[in-house]
């Protein structure tokens, strides 16, 4: 079916657009707030309520909270994807690799919404997932790299890096107002324990496809069934 | 104003307190289950269904949430305690110190619920706290001691124990159906990070005073007002 070009549409509808545009955008500058405040499982009334839009609106826009919390936390994404290209740019790839943990492990400090966000995954937002699984295949070279550097530990595993930030979430969630740099201490203990000069023997780490069970899992969401797809 | 002794009371009264006694353990019974398999933040109607009494007369029993919390997990702080006498009996303090953290960490994984609970503090629940006053100073020993084996690394600090079970618990929220273990492989690398031989420079642990702040925050609570205390 041909498109009309915008140029030849009724200027009725191009206000219309332009009028959905903008609720789009303040349905997600409050779910961006109210996520980074209450975390992934915060009311979609509370989001709506901010935005100053109807909750139907909402639901019109994002049918499901895992199109919502994609869309919402699009850019933040493209920070960590950046952390990754970073680390891998580095000349050494366990400085590389130790600063890249420290930069995920802060951007989850800074925004309790998108600590949950790295520990989950959203299998109905195609391209968010898409970036993800991108993310993961530097990743994997990443630590390569830094095995290979002689200093990260030959059995640190790729799912240890999930397992990491959800052990940071866990910190994060408990300290957050009370002690905000608390993270940084867990941070540093796990930094040591990952050079290879101080490895002993460790218990396995989950499988891949646990972890990815793992990551599966959503928080409980007012939006109600998960999801469509 | 002298109190009836309990043989001189009516028989109507017996029964009636026979009653009580009873709602009172179904009503502990069922808030075991619940927060064992939801967490401290489940519903307190989902309780008192469950233990198949009305909401008031749960609130009668148990006022406030963290009475029911304290009343609820009495017996799992009993052998909280149990582990870190345990440990202070062991031969060599290093191996109890790390016997210890795996052992509590394991109560973790086993109940939801206490996971939260050891996250925690409950300032109302007076005999609760009072316990766990007294197993912080025994662990204050145990600390001493593994450093004195040298083991231990000597700047490992008393809020290090709750930071870790804060970690621990992110990892058991998000893992606990996918990947039961996973927990074991984050324990493993911190031991290693806490030995002594492997002692790099650490950012500063949280102070005693914010890490009791953190401690003290509570989980949303459907009881409504935090306290009456």
């Amino acid at each position: 079916m041909a498109r009309i070009p915008a140029s030849e549409q009724p200027p009725a509808g191009a206000a219309l657009r332009a009028d959905a545009e903008r609720n789009r955008e303040r349905v997600l500058e409050a779910a961006r707030h109210v996520f980074a405040e209450q975390g992934l499982d915060a009311s979609t009334n509370a989001i709506a309520r901010r935005a100053g839009v109807g909750v139907a609106t909402l639901f019109r826009r994002f049918p499901t909270r895992e199109d919502l919390i994609a869309a919402a936390f699009a850019e933040k994404m493209h920070a960590y994807a950046e952390a990754v290209d970073d680390a891998l740019a580095a000349p050494d790839a366990w400085h590389g690799f130790c600063a890249y943990l420290e930069r995920v492990c802060q951007m989850q400090a800074d925004d309790r919404g998108f600590a949950d966000v790295l520990t989950l995954t959203f299998p109905t937002a195609k391209a968010f997932e898409e970036q993800r699984k991108e993310i993961g295949e530097k990743l994997t070279k990443l630590l390569d790299s830094a095995k290979a550097t002689g200093r990260l530990r030959p059995d640190f595993a790729h799912q240890d890096v999930p397992l990491i930030l959800m052990a940071n979430a866990g910190v994060i969630t408990a300290t957050k107002d009370a002690a905000p740099d608390a993270w940084r201490r867990l941070v540093g203990y796990l930094l040591q324990a990952f050079a290879a000069e101080a490895a002993q023997p460790l218990p396995d780490p989950p499988s891949r496809a646990q972890m990815y069970r793992a990551l599966k899992r959503l928080a409980p969401t007012p939006h109600g069934a998960r999801s469509s797809g």
